[in-house]
């Protein structure tokens, strides 16, 4: 049997590959009915469907989600976990191979293409509970932001 | 006794309580030497020192802090707890009595002073751990933003 915080990693890694594919209903499996996703100077994100719906709307048929994740501490208390992660999201333009292209879609660089989403990084800090069994996903503090424009 | 859920909510008002009164010794004893903070677009403080160097700084001779709290939810797990906290900080000109001449500090207001610090407003999620029977943060997530200029 795989221990607890190994079977948190895995959650995290079957989210980024999910994330990647456009994969909705595999991320869905992936956090409680009554999950709530904080963002900065936005109101609370509250349960599964609403997490639906926002990520319905992102332009994924132009566009194809690079997450890469950086674990910073998992902590496991019996059915409660906690898990601190540092992430950047790119979009990638769909089609492309690689991201060298994305690099520079940060809107706040002056060669940028306002319709490409800049790229964001920072930290998460997730509580997670185990429910049958399983992983999930229960609070989530979202603290990433744009990065800031690269020199040339 | 009082019940974890009641020591928390203690702890958050005294934290609030000194915070008024730029008491910064006593809230250093309200977090373990190895808090983590974390700020969107900032690296992570670690440690109690990194705090006290941060709070330091703040303008508390020309302002008092005013920081209000709504606690959404607090679940205790054993020694570890989680609390999602809505919170709004405001700077109020040191002397003042109320909060009126702070409400218009905001400065993307048009009418604002540049001086004075936006109020700021939204939701933590914090991490707390009870040592030596005393509940102290352990991880901080601090999502909130500047307010929106109100429009008159």
């Amino acid at each position: 049997m795989p221990n607890d915080e190994q079977l948190i990693r895995d959650l995290i890694a079957v989210w980024m590959t999910a994330s990647a594919k456009g994969d909705l209903q595999t991320i869905l499996t992936l956090m409680d009915e009554d999950v709530v996703f904080l963002i900065p100077g936005q109101p609370p994100m509250r349960g599964r469907d609403a997490f639906a719906a926002s990520f319905s709307k992102m332009p994924l048929d132009r566009f194809r989600l690079e997450v890469t994740s950086n674990i910073k501490e998992i902590q496991v208390n019996g059915d409660w976990a906690y898990c601190w992660n540092q992430l950047t999201v790119n979009m990638v333009p769909a089609g492309s191979a690689n991201t060298a292209s994305a690099v520079t879609s940060n809107p706040q660089s002056p060669t940028s293409n306002p319709k490409v989403p800049p790229r964001r990084s920072g930290y998460t800090l997730s509580i997670l509970r185990k429910k049958d069994d399983e992983w999930v996903l229960f609070r989530d503090a979202n603290l990433l932001a744009p990065d800031p424009p690269t020199s040339k």
